[in-house]
């Protein structure tokens, strides 16, 4: 059998599954879901088993501590995910939501109701506890998805898959096997092959570094929800609050750099930044951030004494450090700093710090990004932090969900025709 | 200059007028449009001498009557187009919507705001309305529209886009001139290197025939919104009004057979068949519709003294007719018509005449087309007769719109985050 061949007869099984799924109550995912986290539980040393297995693979693949310490699962993390499938129990079913209802005049009642979107395929990197995430987000949200993790972490990936899907079956009478398959093989033919298949595959989501991403996105022939990098900004107007903003400013950039929603840039108002730029790299000084720098800037930073600055080069406004690491650049007022930000950014999240409403509600119309923040740190782009109970991802994309994606942004939606026989003029 | 890089020069006009358009008034783009009717049916003899020109090449080019006929503005239609345009005027804004809001304990306010998607490149064939209607939609939902057309209408598109960005100038300080634009080449490499523009494109909505449909779609790096082909079904329950089913079943295939909401696979429950067929087949060969039945039609209509039949084949179940044709299966109750409808269906529209409520209820949510119809004809699936108002096209996608597409289809969204001062913890 060709990867082509056995790529179809898995996206085949995960159509039927797909159409399966349909017709299972909201009662009967929530059993199934917390049978999937008992079994995840009752299996800490299985898991452990298989993931040591993989542990030793990585070394001999040469990965890094970090990477390995990503790959690893402890019981916390084991029991974590466990954790993780019954909240996504607990959330609300986000199939069969009436999103729009119609009547018109010949009588026939239209109603939009939200739907699965069929089958999804998700591509991501070590961390094996992405398997039960993403699996347990698609299953609520009645799709079926085939997983397709990182070659060091297989055996833990396959592992996961067949716990949930055990334990689904034995617990959910009509539980289609194939709801949750691991991609077997760890051939890089694989995904192509996969992503070629428009007639069996609705959506592909990969998660990763932007490497991973562009090359998924560059072989696919199905539609793709991605982002592809966070270059977020932090605008302070001249009729900021200073204190509120070095505190945005600090938080965005070090409450955890290594994220998406971080910022990469400070753009500061030129009436404000003599005062401001010397306060605000005093405060990220105590993080040890390094700072490129634009000539203004340095030139004020400089006469107040700061040295440890570098010059900004122009493709470092287009880099996402995901450090202690940023770009600063002085910027006359609100339009230079939208000009900035649509030329420069990745319509991530990007923020403006101003007492002014009508600046504020300026920058809020013109800047073309999944989140715009007023007086508020760009970090909280997250599907936790908006409500959304759960996150899969966050899309930067304008087609499908944009921002943080939850079970609701699993979902298309069909239109249910009500007639009493009517027919077209 | 390569054509890569004019497309990329047009595409970053784009892109920069996109932004422009943000800053626009509803009363703004409505003064446009309407100084855009008032252009075109001032230049009724300007447009048809460029037609006339087309016409000629259309000629030349071999263009059947058919299709040469399809690229003729007469003034009837050039008035229509006006016409449209004022419609489009007077429909709301599809920008700006607040299509949900959350409060989080922290304090956030977070909106979810209907806003334009951006870029979007329309491919499409020889008729020439086309470029008023799209670019009209796209205008209105605040997006920059890069339009290609036939290579043989290229001289009455491009005037047709001319008069509108001329007088919507005029009309309004601030209207961006490279929000409507027509690829000025003929040149066929122009497609994918506009659709390689993964940067400065944000949609690709191509309309057409499947071979279009799928060469854009091979070749796109940009999402692509679409539909390959409609291959509708009416199933008829076996306990179907009669009377209505026949109705139906004849709107469906005979009110325009050439549109994709036609009907091209007739299921007819097994225990109703022997005296449904035979009155259907009667009212079906009114309109000298030709059906290729399946054997146990063949035989109950034999029976009934038909003849006039085909033996149905494969393929012809994934066959889009779009004429006086249509295939005609017996099957065993709802679920054998389920999964007919999944196995050969192109997710468009699909209906069920029943008066049994559980079996329509099962038939609506099992079936995953765009439109599933309960007693009414597949013929609906259409903007217009959905209220909406208006429409640029219809997806079978499951990834961004579904369905008929008016302006609020033609828009994504923002999340506005307002704060005080909020940090992540």
């Amino acid at each position: 059998m060709t990867v082509l061949e056995s790529m179809t007869e898995l996206a085949r099984a995960a159509k039927k599954a797909s159409r399966e799924l349909a017709a299972l109550s909201s009662d009967a995912k929530n059993v199934a879901l917390n049978a999937m986290a008992d079994a995840i539980e009752a299996n800490v040393p299985a898991l452990q088993e298989a993931n040591a297995a993989d542990l030793v693979t990585g070394k001999e693949l040469g990965l890094s501590e970090a990477m390995l310490d990503r790959l690893q699962l402890t019981e916390p993390r084991i029991l974590a995910m466990a954790r993780g499938l019954r909240e996504v129990a607990a959330l609300p079913d986000p199939v069969g939501r009436k999103l729009d209802e119609k009547r018109r005049p010949n009588g026939l009642r239209i109603e939009k109701i939200s739907s699965p979107i069929g089958v999804v395929v998700i591509i991501y990197e070590s961390r094996p506890n992405v398997t039960a995430d993403a699996a347990s987000l698609c299953f609520k949200s009645g799709n079926a998805v085939i997983l397709r993790g990182g070659k060091e972490a297989i055996r833990s990936n396959v592992l996961i898959a067949r716990l949930m899907t055990d334990a689904a079956r034995n617990a959910v009478a009509g539980f289609p096997e194939s709801a949750i398959q691991v991609v077997p093989t760890a051939d890089r033919e694989a995904i192509p092959a996969l992503l070629s298949l428009t007639h069996l595959v609705d959506l592909c989501m990969p998660r990763g570094g932007e490497g991973l991403i562009r090359a998924v996105t560059a072989c696919s022939k199905v539609p793709v929800i991605k982002h592809y990098k966070g270059v977020c900004h932090v605008f302070v107007d001249r009729e900021a609050d200073l204190a509120m903003a070095e505190a945005i400013v600090v938080n965005a950039k070090c409450q955890r750099p290594s994220t998406c929603n971080a910022m990469e840039t400070l753009l500061v108002d030129r009436s404000i930044a003599p005062g401001f730029l010397p306060q605000v790299a005093k405060a990220l000084s105590t993080y040890k951030v390094k700072i490129h720098a634009d000539e203004a800037s340095i030139g004020i930073l400089q006469a107040a004494g700061q040295t440890n600055l570098k010059p900004v080069q122009p493709t470092d406004y287009e880099t996402e450090y995901n450090d202690y690491e940023m770009n600063l650049r002085v910027v006359d007022g609100v339009e230079e700093a939208i000009t900035h930000i649509g030329d420069h950014g990745s319509a991530h999240s990007d923020a403006i710090v101003t007492r002014n409403e009508k600046t504020a509600r300026r920058f809020l119309s013109a800047i073309d990004s999944a989140a715009v923040y007023w007086n508020a740190s760009t970090r909280f782009t997250d599907g936790g932090e908006f409500g959304m109970g759960a996150e899969i991802g966050i899309s930067t994309d304008k087609v499908g969900a944009r921002g943080p994606m939850g079970l609701d942004e699993l979902t298309t939606y069909r239109w249910l025709v009500y007639g009493q026989g009517q027919v077209r003029q």
